[in-house]
């Protein structure tokens, strides 16, 4: 098959070729400069028809039992009509050099259906640059048809905050275990949630969720909430039995509900939009001045005397961040 | 008493006058631009007589029994005559407004003993302003002659990455539970530790802490490390009792001592300086595009766009980022 020009590309991510997505993907995802230009090209000319699938966030450590919720989610919402699309995010491949979501078995019903869209995690060197592909990624998916996007995550590092500031709704799942291990988890990440689900709520685990969920829906009530509307809860589910997976959905069709009602949808998804950008101005900036500090003997000197330890970092970095302005 | 002058600071400073590092603390915090002057020219002084403390980074969730062991952990090193200072970094205080980290009572004899010097967090806006301040803190405490310094976090977010990223050792403390506990809280961190203590091995849960030490010593050596002569290892302990404790201490002299005979100490230093001054250039660099897009009615322009969605948020960092540079 010969390459696809740009204009054939867009109309078949337009049409709901999933072929066209995955090459679209592809392409963002590419590392080479003039693939960065099509890119740019693709996504602006997506962008008018992009905005309107739920972005639901999604974060839970390895064994919260993340791939079996998303799976079982992900096929009732398939069986009401719904396009499903999931991307993941996974910071820690960063140091390790493969990706731990990569794997489409997690999913097995999902990999195959073809109302479904399963991505897995590109590796990259930095997590903003995972990050930034996902968001591009997503918006793609929604040129594409899909109607509700979920963004995965591991439970640690910077790719929850990354993921909370790329969706609409951001759902946590913990597993209820010793109380320490719920406290453990929670942690920081109680700031970013909407929504949480206390998972394996089957068998002996059941009356243990439950009592968990309904705890820390009571402490979430304490918390500063991103949104006046709406307070956090948590609810206890079970992946396995299918149990708390239609009231987890209402919960989060909720949460969204009120962020259109009282029209922070808009403000958040504005925002986010504001603080993408910013962070590709930084990568671009810094970039340059990286390159000017190399090139320029005086400040690649004075770069030298701070790694030996003679001069406050602080005064080199006035000295640059001076030249640089130039 | 009256403000003392940069010399008497200074002075008091390397005399090891508590009050008078105490103030030097307080000047680096300072958010005033007159103090910033004199905080960069007062390290810039203390800069040669900084470097000779063994930085060891702790880190561990609220429960982990974080405070029991440096409580334990620096009255034993106080007792063979090191000088031991604490200093916490708590990136979860900027969202919530407060520090959970400043309660000296955590530490009741470290606290009151003349020859150790326990410094809370200060609440800051960013995670990257917390991290600095320790940092500058840390020299500090060193040219007042503090020759143990611990840096801690809690385990969660951009501080763990942060507090690696200044110290020589790092040193994660996890507590045994359900298999699951401990799975949840070390991925990600795994990447970032030199040495883990697994606490509460006492009791009951002392055969479980030791299983668990072996287990997680024997998965870390499979990690790619971080220092091709150091493998990372886990050792049961109980800060309760005092089990272990030296042993653990012993384990993080070791780490070190590997890295001072491998040259890796000076060489990992040396790139902290730099990403350091790197990551200061970036805020200053950033900061005057920043005020530049402000005044500028074109490019602010662009920013709205972005804002509501009509530019690709690439495409104007692009235009902006062009602008900056021009």
């Amino acid at each position: 098959m010969s390459r696809p020009t740009l204009a054939q590309l867009e109309a078949g991510i337009v049409a709901g070729d999933r072929a066209s997505l995955a090459r679209g993907i592809t392409l963002v995802e590419s590392r080479r400069a003039d693939d960065a230009e099509k890119a740019e090209e693709l996504l602006q000319r997506l962008l008018p028809r992009s905005g309107g699938a739920r972005r639901v966030g999604m974060s839970g450590v390895p064994g919260a039992g993340k791939s079996t919720l998303l799976e079982a989610l992900g096929c009732r919402l398939l069986d009401r009509g719904h396009r499903v699309a999931i991307l993941a995010v996974d910071p820690t491949s960063v140091a390790s050099g493969g990706s731990i979501l990569g794997d489409k078995t997690r999913m097995p019903r999902l990999a195959i259906d073809a109302r479904a869209f399963v991505r897995p995690s590109p590796s990259a060197r930095t997590p903003g640059g995972v990050a930034r592909r996902t968001r591009e990624a997503m918006i793609l998916c929604e040129a594409a048809g899909y109607d509700v996007i979920f963004v995965e995550t591991v439970g640690v590092g910077q790719g929850e905050v990354a993921v909370a500031d790329m969706v609409d709704t951001f759902l946590a799942i913990f597993v209820s275990g010793a109380g320490d291990e719920l406290q453990g988890i929670k942690r920081g990440i109680l700031e970013l949630v909407d929504v949480v689900a206390i998972n394996k709520a089957d068998g002996g685990g059941a009356l243990r969720a439950k009592a968990a969920a309904r705890e820390l829906s009571g402490a979430l009530r304490f918390q500063r909430p991103r949104h006046p509307a709406w307070h956090p809860r948590a609810l206890a589910v079970s992946a396995q039995t299918g149990d708390g997976l239609d009231e987890l959905w209402q919960l989060a069709e909720a949460h969204r509900d009120t962020l259109v009602r009282t029209g922070d949808l808009e403000r958040q998804r504005a925002e986010q939009r504001g603080r993408w950008m910013w962070s590709l101005v930084e990568e671009r900036v810094i970039g340059a001045v990286r390159d000017r500090v190399a090139r320029d003997e005086a400040l690649a000197g004075l770069e030298a005397s701070v790694v030996r330890g003679e001069i406050w970092p602080a005064r080199a970095a006035r000295a640059i961040a001076a030249a640089a302005e130039g």
